[in-house]
């Protein structure tokens, strides 16, 4: 007697989530380990291991069984539905764009990563240029069949795989809610903070100190280094899922936040892996949320657990241990001002959690724009320079730190963007129930105790796998559906808040 | 007009190779980098992409390929001639061991390498033999069916995996002229370094210097860290290939040379996978010629070239610089006879050149034994603690120093260890054509120059990959076939030399 077609296909997906979990390594390694030379034969073992998996899922065979799976459901638990739902739905994006056009973008974007880089070195868009629009015309073709085969707006279809649900006037709607209020929320939260004196925290902090540091921190949050590693590489990044999590951070000599922030924000995220569902961990059921939830888990941990009053309560003795700190500069409410100062500037992985939804936005409309051929590629960088003065109120000097500062189009991302102000409003909305649901919160973060709110998050997030879309999930967890209203609440309490030292009373 | 047969096999052959990096990569991982809860999901990642490795590589229309391909060779190079004979060998060896077969090792063999570590641990075979028993049954079946298939006796099917075109009657004429000259030559060399003073090498040497001292020799030598690195791990060894090798060592405070030596010898193998012919990088004939001609090279740059008077020549400014080495115990000639003491020992690990062999032709006969049924596993251990007792003169306390000492047996390696003493003759042969062609060796090796070393052996084994069966790359490189009197040679010149200091001036 043969197995099933439900089981035959938890078989085949467990198979292809081991294929996943090795592609995952490969790429950790490359950016982690792997010697400068050898990028020419990972690239091949990548390609050959994606394509491998990229056929399997498309076989026929595989959307036969899922043909009769899906036919008779009888017998199978709401879990498993849901677990056929997430096949057909990685079957269905994996289908749409024909192996070919897989192929043409993956040599394209190969190209057009190794020239971004050298670009961004010069600051010279107009040499990157001819391979961007290469690779805009190729997402274009594949947004296209996208949108046909799951019966999206095109622009909706690249969305959809990175915040499944999520589709273009969900964005809008939240984008349009915080241009109403951020800009002049942005103007009053600088004018606060510059009526506050802010004393500078110079000094040399040693790497190996930071990296102590860090690791205390991250173990008293729960990371489980039996299951998962703290590496350095260019760009702090999470790879691996349960059973093998790896996030990295770049320390920073003259910073002693940045390194430790940049680890715990990949905590965040690595927490998330983490916490998915135990019995699902190799069905696609048992994934993360997509990006927009992977933000989320990311942010609510930097921005709002570890940039707040009681954290810093707790990291202060820890700092005096590390690194000798002491004197006025290094008492709570200065440490504070330091890890939530507001600024208008031109990076985005540099800005602060008011600004950063303004260069999201900018780069949401353009991304539309270049997709629809209303803005032509060579016109990019004109029209990032006066959207970055229009938003941000500065004007890039150079095209690196204007439309050449992020990764995400040289290798094809088109849609991801809105993913972190996504998450960003996700994230808000869970710490608002958080809050209400945990009312020691704080006074457990500041005592180092971060079980609640990892229990939290696991009970209400991680442990639901994908079994919800994005806003399902939100409102099962929240009671709410997604809005950009507790996260203008959290800021206007956050960076409008005058009774500043007494709450850490 | 669609590709030739073999240029279709060629581009199927690419796509293995891939598989097979992807695969050295996460071994690599395993043993260096992987936090230590996470070996299940590795398992899994392994097992798939082995399992797909072995689908493609036995798939019918590979199969038809290779039929078409062979029976018109017009036209092709001798290479591809060569390339299509490793390749059909390939498939071969995975062909005639059935996926249910393979399967069940890969479950026996993770089972019983877990025992082992424990059984090894509290030095108790009992508790390992049930375990290896099952490894020993399916062993026995898998040579029974590889014999069938290469039409060779079930031992010699084995031996053929590790070292192609080697049989059982080339490995007995060896160890039968080992063991006629071995023993006595032991006792002589034993008599004759008694004989001679040796101040011990006291003090503590920290792993950070011994690590810089061993980065320092590599790059004398050659390895090209742009395509490789070096870690640490419990036992050294090497992974990868050409593009992309890494290997291992591991150092201990209390001896200066240990990791270095580690390192000498896996830079040996390295060197081999660096130098392998460019051109067929990603194809069968391209790689190494099985792990006797493997062993070969790391014991020649260990044994032959590191422990020899010139290279201490070398080595002694440098122990200077980084150890602040001073004093009579660090003079040339007792470095040198540290470098080559002869001990009668347990652990073959820990074994010099000479007493080498005797430890292999006591797993050899063992494990031709255990294979046949003629010696049941349940008396393994009294077995091998009486032949440790006649060959080598001691008998082992605790099983743990005993029959327990090697991993082979418990992953399934039969027919392995007979490499390890092919490689020594290969080797001592080498070395003897070498140094006949490159008089100036010495002199070179003494002023820290490797590049007419290597320089002959890329020339004379590595660049020929796997075009030629072991005893014919040999003859080639050599004049002579495979046998032991290179090596007998070598030891006689090397252990029995009494003009000891005159050697280095």
């Amino acid at each position: 007697m043969s197995a099933s077609p439900y089981k035959q296909l938890e078989q085949e997906f467990k198979r292809l989530n081991a294929f996943r979990g090795a592609l995952a390594l490969l790429r950790w390694d490359a950016a982690v380990m792997m010697p400068r030379g050898s990028a020419e034969v990972r690239g091949e073992q990548l390609a050959a291991i994606e394509t491998e998996h990229h056929a399997l899922l498309t076989a026929p065979r595989l959307t036969r069984l899922l043909d009769r799976a899906q036919a008779n459901t009888q017998g199978l638990s709401d879990w498993q539905v849901a677990n056929l739902q997430e096949m057909r739905r990685q079957r269905d994006h994996a289908i749409a764009t024909p192996v070919t056009l897989v192929a043409r973008l993956a040599k394209a974007t190969a190209r057009a990563e190794s020239r971004w880089i050298e670009a961004r070195a010069q600051g010279r868009f107009d040499t990157f240029a001819p391979c961007l629009e290469e690779v805009v015309h190729l997402v274009r073709d594949k947004a296209a069949l996208l949108g046909q085969a799951l019966n999206l707006a095109p622009y909706d279809a690249l969305v959809d795989e990175f915040s499944p649900g999520v589709t273009t006037a969900d964005i809008d709607a939240i984008l349009k809610a915080l241009s109403r209020r951020l800009p002049s929320l942005i103007r009053e939260a600088i004018a606060g903070q510059e009526s506050q004196p802010l004393l500078p925290l110079s000094g040399k902090f040693p790497m190996g100190k930071q990296r102590a540091l860090t690791l205390e921190v991250m173990k008293a949050v729960g990371f489980p280094f039996n299951n998962g590693r703290l590496d350095e590489s260019e760009h702090p990044f999470t790879e691996g899922g349960p059973g093998d999590v790896r996030i990295t951070t770049r320390f920073s000599a003259d910073d002693p936040f940045s390194g430790l922030l940049g680890a715990m924000h990949e905590t965040g995220h690595a927490m998330y892996g983490l916490g998915l569902p135990q019995d699902w961990r190799d069905q696609p059921v048992g994934r993360d949320r997509g990006m927009a939830m992977q933000e989320s888990q990311s942010m609510l941990v930097e921005m709002m657990i570890c940039r707040s009053r009681p954290f810093v309560q707790y990291l202060q003795p820890l700092l005096v241990r590390h690194f000798g700190a002491s004197g006025p500069e290094w008492e709570l409410e200065n440490v504070y001002r330091h890890l939530t100062r507001v600024r208008r500037g031109l990076i985005r992985v540099d800005a602060d959690e008011l600004t950063y939804p303004l260069h999201i936005m900018l780069r949401y409309e353009l991304e539309k724009q270049l997709l629809s051929g209303e803005l032509a590629v060579r016109d990019l960088a004109e029209a990032w320079n006066t959207g970055a003065e229009q938003r941000l109120g500065v004007r890039p000097s150079s095209d690196g730190e204007g439309c050449l500062q992020d990764i995400h189009w040289a290798v094809g991302s088109f849609g991801y963007f809105p993913s972190y102000t996504l998450g960003a409003m996700i994230a808000a909305q869970l710490h608002e129930s958080l809050r209400a649901g945990l009312p020691e919160l704080d006074a457990q973060v500041a005592g180092g105790d971060f079980a609640g709110l990892f229990g939290w998050l696991r009970t209400n997030v991680h442990s639901l796998g994908s079994k919800l879309p994005v806003q399902d999930l939100l409102k099962e967890s929240t009671g709410k559906p997604l809005a950009a209203t507790a996260f203008i609440r959290y800021a206007e309490s956050k960076y409008l808040d005058n009774t500043a030292s007494s709450a850490a009373a």
